[in-house]
């Protein structure tokens, strides 16, 4: 892939505890911001329950269907850890203990340490790529366009550097915030306007609620910078006609 | 629908605000939690942008194979909100004025605040049943076994309370939390035979952080007290074997 072309993602999240609604998943934010500041945008997400069947019918459906797919979730040391397995079958590769993830983590714990529990960890797809972990040892791993992380949120940000260099995005996404004080109703038919003489450009629209007062934030989202500093002087213009107030956010 | 049968459910979460990073779903986790307490599971999750097509292919599918589909997300004034128009087209409705939202909102607002954007939000697909909204007037709607709520979380929260009778759910699904002063691959091997001794009970395994020290936490779920129940001494029972603290959280 070369710069310029627009190139994207999807994301996996592999877990009960989201479908559960224990747990918040706050890993596709962390995900979807990273990579759109290296170009990449997010199309699709789902989340799955630990079930091998839907874990995999959903990787090879994004593997086929985008540039990158990145999951999250399922790469620890218990039974409903079926990650790595699932991504092997999915894949038609052995899953076998990775000699180099054998060596980081034998390393990692004190003599006597290394336990069966944690030899789990170590098996992978044959051959594939480990992906870092400065946090905690256990690394995850990377398998053509598929890049596994771990669901703990602390440890699965600390990976994403080291994968910088190894994901091809095109342009980066940019992006406008423009906070109003008004409401969605007020200003929909101009900014429909504006988005209609702006096809290539994406313009959303987001009420918010501060400090007990009701306002609106327009986002102006574009890979060419010129195209969003257009946009924005034609929502200014109308804001400016109809007396809006400009909030800080 | 009758009780003690299993029924699940799917969520579709519209928003390209979601994909782009800007804003961390908690919607799913509202849903989920609402859900589970009237005994319905969520087993897919999907956020997809904007987009008339794949909003139209994840509502086809998600309403032929769960027995519920909540969206989120679309339902407002702007040009961006296209879920009413969307579901009109998966179902082959009309989209059209609803009389009986259109009365809502024209008494919701002062004479004249009626606008041509806040009328947006009365139209959707014919007959469709409405959602009351306690929170900011304009309504949500359900057609068949779909039921589409607003993105902004306070708004959503507000509207469950007037749905409960309508969702049929099957036995309420429980669950409990043994937290314990421990690591994952500590406890690995023995929660994995009580889920082999187990397999119609779901156990999962989450590591936390508080207060800097590392524990984890074992959550049994099942519409069975009982099966529950029994799990909990399996657990607790190898536990005290290990002699691993158990810890309130």
């Amino acid at each position: 892939m070369t710069k310029n072309t627009k190139v994207n993602a999807a994301i996996l999240i592999i877990g009960n505890e989201i479908l559960s609604g224990r747990t918040k998943d706050t890993n596709t934010s962390t995900l979807a911001i990273w990579l759109n500041s290296i170009g990449v945008r997010v199309e699709e997400v789902r989340v799955v329950p630990d079930d091998e069947k839907k874990i995999i019918d959903s990787l090879n459906l994004f593997r086929s269907s985008f540039d990158y797919v990145f999951t999250s979730g399922g790469i620890g040391p218990t039974h409903d850890d079926i990650t790595a397995q699932s991504v092997s079958k999915a894949f038609g590769i052995n899953y076998e203990i990775h000699k180099e993830a054998y060596k980081i983590l034998e390393s990692y714990y004190k003599p006597g340490e290394f336990n069966e529990g944690r030899q789990k960890m170590v098996w992978m797809p044959k051959k594939a790529n480990l992906i870092l972990n400065p946090t905690s040892g256990a690394p995850g791993f990377n398998v053509e366009n598929v890049f596994c992380l771990p669901g703990v949120p602390s440890i699965l940000k600390s990976m994403l550097g080291g994968l910088t260099n190894t994901i091809v995005g095109g342009e980066p996404i940019l992006s406008l915030t423009i906070s109003l004080r008004t409401v969605e109703s007020e200003i929909a038919n101009s900014l429909s306007k504006v988005q209609k003489n702006n096809k290539d450009v994406e313009i959303g629209s987001y009420p918010f609620f501060q400090a007990g007062k009701l306002g609106v934030s327009i986002v102006i989202r574009s890979e060419d910078q010129s195209k969003i500093d257009n946009c924005n002087s034609q929502i200014l213009k109308f804001v400016n006609e109809k007396k809006i107030e400009v909030v800080d956010r």
